[in-house]
């Protein structure tokens, strides 16, 4: 059974070797007094991530470099500590909170890119800084980095590394792992490994930046990645249409590829996603809009005008309605306003969001969602979806009140039940966020048991005394 | 030292367990009597790769599915003989040659394209299927599988796979990597799993096929991959041009960027490159030709007739002459005879060529090919520079004759150098060909102690009897 959504709430802090005076004061000389937080209001900001769930660490601790991360691992196998490494800290999966207690390494003062390279096409950064903040630093150098989660804003690249992240882009341009050239890890045993390098093409030995990126903070720490860049396309177009049902807008995705587009995104929102924004923005859908799909090409400025027209004619023709191609920026971004209108609009329906991540191959969408919507009638739970329909990736979102036991109940029943529904659609529980400890309980309805003994194999290879971020993916 | 080149026949079979009389009664059990090969001519083509070093087998063994690779592995534990897998057998450092004996596993008869799904885009494939096989077979269907390593029409998916494979399109496209959404494998131990899966993004545990890409058949045997396609680009043009240095055409490279084209294929030749096919086969480049440039953009039929007019105004406003453009299919392939003619053009330079394929960022390629010629000079050496300037992996041919063992050990010293040099200037050893066992000697001067210590813990986790593929990688 997982903590997640059972124990929300554990105030007391968990008492390990972190806490012993010794190992505090061998802490502050490797960090620096100041980069040691202990007291309970400072270290409560890094107790929970976007679950919600607090989980006080013991200490926190901001190192400034690969070696005094290294010492920090070293003293925590040595005294047998946990150790938790911690970005952004906006996760929804628990993958940067401390749920043995322990030390949280925040990577906040690791903020510094290093080097942006416009020839080579890459930037060496620090982990603690934020995904927007990197793709500010480069757009102005004509150079793009694809990568976009939801979080952008606040996320870090560090975490982004670690959970693999994904986003709305991945349509056209793949998710973070695509996207790394060679990191600077700090081992669970201490020692500092250089995994990959600077260029795309790279067969020196195993591929570790491959195994790294996605291990959810359990394998290393990231103090230091190198990461591709594209350039910056010239322009993007976005097309919105309307349909009167998720099969028909659904269908429309393969027929893009077929007529040699390749969108950037396809968003797509079921009908209660409508509903919800159209209740509480008025954009003036009608009732007979089933599901709405947003696609943007991006490309120079002729290619996403002409592309931009070949998407609009396939919607249409696919039956779309109420159909609008944006012509500049500005009607490019009030276009994409009622899916940044979704988050706040869908609050109103309950306290509490089980926001889940399931992925299909991209055909099935219209399976899914219909056989999601079911699950919520079974279980008189109210579900909005909605997400990238271009790469499968679905956010089914079930929403009740916290403080009513019942429905929470019903709400995690139908949890299982959509990722049983979205195994059998041959896809699986995650696209985006991973597993940490709230996917934990799930993992092995996903992955058969010689599958994840070999990852068990690989953490205890790596991470003999269990010390990074225990209490995650393995039940 | 590496027995590359230092013995270069073995024509005694080694003899382990393999050889055992028992052992082989049940291999016949596990794979059938008639694919069990032990006679020394039937064995013989599974004794060597491209590097033409014999290592004969005790056995080969050609299994039709991932039960069956279980069952030898198991039994290989058992018994401890090595296994080596096999699948076109074309590689440049010896991966799939069994040089400690043992039984091969060729995947020659795993050969089935088990689906292609044009709407998901992606294919599932049996790992003996050739690259060239699988392209022709996905293209009618409109999809494309952009890797296109030089051997492609002979190399297997399965071996790709393993060794990460590159090629000329990875400029724009990537690597092998970048294309596998899931792989069945078989491990040492002989558990089967199932890694990854059909969707792109899917981050449900660690990223084994992360790992596994480019492990050099090490960490398990591939039974099944699932690959990502994309939709087949509607044309192709190429440009060709010669320059007076190899720096104004590299310096090409980022201006195509600049000019918001990102071409499929960079591919560049030096000096002695032209005079070699100039001399067998008379293209008429002048004297004053000191690098050649062939530039590939793909995309609509509009767009590559744009992308390859700025392409050849980018190339005229950087110092090139006798500018081609390609204006059809017919007229591109022309422009590419150059490029193929080169193996043949070189072989007249030696019988011995040492084909070493360092990567740097693609910037520092001038100076890289400066240094190596002077390397070359140095060590008294003929010495050949091409390949891929889009991506900074240049292949570096050294010719000598393959009898005269004072010119083969100068160019041996002449290679370390350069891979000194490569590393020198930010890259590494080996961007497409693997470590195998010619490269092992010097992984160690791409990759610092705790970094090979890692692989080694990862291996011995995973192959605790050091039965699979045994004498790669690690000297």
């Amino acid at each position: 059974m997982s903590r997640h959504h059972e124990q929300p709430d554990r105030k007391q802090r968990a008492r390990t070797a972190a806490s012993d005076a010794d190992v505090l004061a061998r802490l502050r000389e490797i960090v620096g007094a100041e980069n040691v937080l202990v007291d309970g209001e400072r270290v409560e900001p890094y107790a929970q991530d976007a679950v919600k769930e607090k989980f006080p660490p013991e200490a926190v601790l901001l190192p400034a470099s690969a070696a005094e991360v290294s010492a920090i691992l070293k003293l925590a196998n040595e005294r047998r500590f946990p150790v938790t490494a911690r970005g952004g800290g906006v996760g929804y999966t628990g993958g940067a909170v401390p749920v043995e207690g322990g030390v949280v390494v925040g990577t906040d003062r690791m903020n510094r890119i290093r080097e942006i390279n416009a020839d080579d096409l890459y930037v060496v950064t620090e982990p603690g800084v934020t995904t927007y903040a990197l793709q500010q630093a480069v757009e102005p150098r004509g150079l793009f980095y694809p990568p976009d989660p939801a979080s952008y804003k606040n996320s870090f690249v560090g975490g982004n590394i670690a959970e693999n992240a994904g986003g709305i882009r991945s349509a056209k341009y793949g998710v973070t792992k695509h996207y790394v050239l060679g990191l600077e890890v700090v081992l669970p045993t201490g020692e500092i490994v250089r995994a990959g390098g600077r260029t795309t093409k790279n067969v020196v030995g195993f591929d570790l930046t491959g195994l790294l990126c996605g291990s959810e903070g359990m394998l290393g720490i990231i103090t230091e990645a190198t990461l591709k860049l594209l350039p910056l396309p010239e322009a993007t177009r976005t097309v919105r249409a309307t349909f009167r049902t998720m099969r028909e807008a659904c269908a429309c995705v393969p027929a893009f590829n077929r007529a040699k587009v390749v969108p950037v995104a396809v968003e797509v929102l079921d009908r209660n996603s409508i509903e919800a924004v159209e209740t509480e923005f008025a954009f003036g859908f009608g009732a007979e809009a089933g599901a709405l799909l947003l696609v943007s090409v991006d490309g120079h400025a002729e290619d996403v005008e002409r592309d931009s027209k070949i998407v609009e004619r396939v919607v249409k023709d696919g039956g779309g309605f109420d159909v609008v191609r944006s012509r500049s920026r500005e009607e490019e971004e009030k276009l994409w306003d009622v899916r940044r209108a979704l988050s706040p609009a869908i609050k109103k329906f309950g306290t509490m969001k089980f926001n889940e991540d399931v992925v299909v191959p991209r055909s099935r969408v219209p399976e899914l969602v219909e056989r999601v919507v079911r699950v919520g009638e079974r279980y008189d739970t109210f579900v909005v979806n909605f997400g990238h329909a271009g790469d499968g990736n679905i956010h089914v979102n079930f929403m009740c009140d916290r403080d009513d036991p019942a429905a929470m109940k019903r709400a995690r029943e139908a949890v299982r039940e959509v990722f049983a529904v979205a195994i059998d659609l041959g896809g699986t529980i995650s696209g985006e966020h991973g597993i940490g400890y709230v996917k934990a309980p799930y993992l092995s309805m996903a992955l058969d048991a010689p599958t994840v003994e070999m990852m068990k194999r690989i953490k205890r290879a790596l991470d003999p005394n269990g010390i990074l971020n225990p209490g995650k993916m393995f039940t």
